[in-house]
């Protein structure tokens, strides 16, 4: 290839522009990845034909790196964390706002590539993408590609999951193993050999929750524990419902390779990032059932209940060891695991 | 100050950790700054409660350079700009989300003043902020700050002001001068010294456009001439509407001081992004009401008819200059002014 035309395989600063290099990235890659009637309006805004009842809406900045990784790219992530956190709030997932800033050199090549993981993910869970936006800017920056999604989702009615609907007596349940998608993006990151190949959980939970909210629309809480981990996800649960929380630690599924890994690195296996996983809270006797539903998808085969919801002390989570003993679980602090999502 | 004490008024990784400094930045400056019962349950999605009709739904990334600029900042610039593309839509503005990506080392007084100033936009327009996410990234691997905002709002009924309903014998109208923003945002960044200060048009529209749409909901199209500047917000209407438009040069209203930052620099005006100014398509008979009441409000006195919507040929905008001539106005290509939104 000639050094004209791979240049021409690059992002330039004239695509962010506003001008005809931005039409034809958006005429030539994005609408023909994307198409649909409500993006191909192209105006200022979509307009949407919105059910009655309330909407669920929400926005996360995705900056993992490295932006290829074992099990995904930031393209699936951007697309499934903006879903998940839609599922967490008990709704069905509709339509996502795609904000991207790319830095000048970033090989179109690479750009095609997340933008269709973004897009395959969109098909499998019936989304639209509503409306976008592109950024360019020059060399050094940005780190290679930033995406930002927004989501909006229709509340399935009658389900309320907020974290702060937890009531002592209820159970704890986890959809799977820990840690897999952080420590699948630090080895690729850092070069580690893991024993054997680990690959990041990320995936949309609606297939794995939306029946079980539509079967037992008692359900108290959902969290998804992305940052931060289950540390951060039960102590958030805690802290808005006022209770007490007792998890047991030879419940907690981790696999071998990212116990070995976190071991190496010093890191909490229940402080690392899970892309692909929930936290249920449900009445107690909502919890036969609801860990057969969940073990009967896919996503859910290693659900298992982990604890239970007590009284107090509110706002502590205590973790009953594998050794008998028992420590308080704290929000995680300092950087532990920076730009996994 | 000491260099510990220093090292605490700046952003460190750990605020985009997700874990106990993620949640003092959020309590200690973003709730301060933003409380709003909507946002307070800070669960993984917000929870609207919509009126029945359809809904505006948008994103926009903000990358500007420098993040502090004559008349006002990212900040600003992210309320105004997310906004005016519901307002360009026809509808009224009513919630927004927010995405930080901070690079390491970006002073806190810098972002508290940021999150300031787009809050001040929100107040004055009845919007609420309904979500947010804040990642941070290193230093170098990204600029300071960049921000995401997606909007949603409610579509006026009975108004369809879309890029693609012009129709032949129509108004255009322009409501201010051209160029100020991109100009004032360049000077700053390149150190210019202009003849007099200029500052940036950055605005939100609402004010000024929601009571001429509830006026005279026959309006045919809105744009606002953002990047790529009048050139592409006229080029965009007429690829849309399939029609030709004919703009005369000498109702074109520039500031000296534009006009002579544009020599200079080699830009066209019509290509320079403004950030508080609208294109409005509107039938003929209309056009002396809808300038009467852009006139009267603070944001639109120097309204003006700036041309005419004709058959064709389709696509094509003509500007028939100041000396007499005609000349093709075509798409901006290439950079012109990167980094001006």
């Amino acid at each position: 290839m000639s050094g004209q035309a791979a240049k021409e395989n690059l992002i330039r600063l004239a695509h962010g522009a506003g001008g005809l290099e931005s039409q034809q990235l958006l005429q030539e890659l994005i609408l023909k990845i994307f198409s649909n009637p409500v993006l191909n309006a192209l105006d200022d805004s979509a307009r949407l034909e919105t059910p009655p009842g309330p909407l669920a809406f929400t926005t996360d900045s995705y900056v993992v790196d490295p932006i290829f990784f074992p099990g995904g790219d930031i393209g699936r992530l951007a697309a499934c964390g903006t879903l998940n956190d839609l599922v967490m709030q008990g709704a069905r997932p509709r339509y996502l706002s795609l904000g991207l800033i790319l830095e000048e050199g970033l090989p179109l090549a690479d750009l095609e590539k997340i933008l269709n993981s973004l897009a395959a993910v969109l098909r499998e869970e019936d989304v639209l993408l509503a409306t976008g936006d592109t950024k360019v800017v020059g060399r050094g920056q940005a780190n290679r590609i930033f995406i930002n999604t927004s989501g909006l989702g229709d509340c399935l009615p009658g389900v309320d999951v907020r974290a702060a609907n937890a009531r002592p007596g209820d159970a704890l349940l986890l959809t799977g193993t820990l840690g897999d998608h952080g420590i699948a993006v630090l080895s690729q990151r850092e070069g580690l050999r893991l024993q054997s190949p680990l690959t990041s959980d990320v995936a949309c939970l609606w297939g794995l929750l939306g029946p079980l909210l539509q079967a037992l629309p008692t359900l108290h809480c959902l969290r998804d524990p992305t940052r931060g981990g289950l540390a951060a996800a039960v102590c958030d649960i805690a802290q808005a419902s006022r209770v007490g929380i007792r998890l047991r630690e030879k419940e907690l599924p981790v696999k071998p390779e990212v116990l070995g890994a976190c071991n190496l690195l010093g890191l909490d296996p229940l402080a690392v990032a899970n892309e692909g996983k929930a936290v249920v809270v449900c009445p107690p006797g909502d919890a036969p059932r609801a860990l057969e539903m969940l073990r009967a998808h896919p996503l859910g085969r290693e659900s298992r209940r982990i604890g239970e919801i007590v009284a107090g002390p509110a706002g502590q989570v205590v973790l009953e060891t594998r050794l008998g003993g028992e420590r308080l679980l704290e929000l995680p602090a300092g950087e532990n695991l920076p730009r996994i999502c």
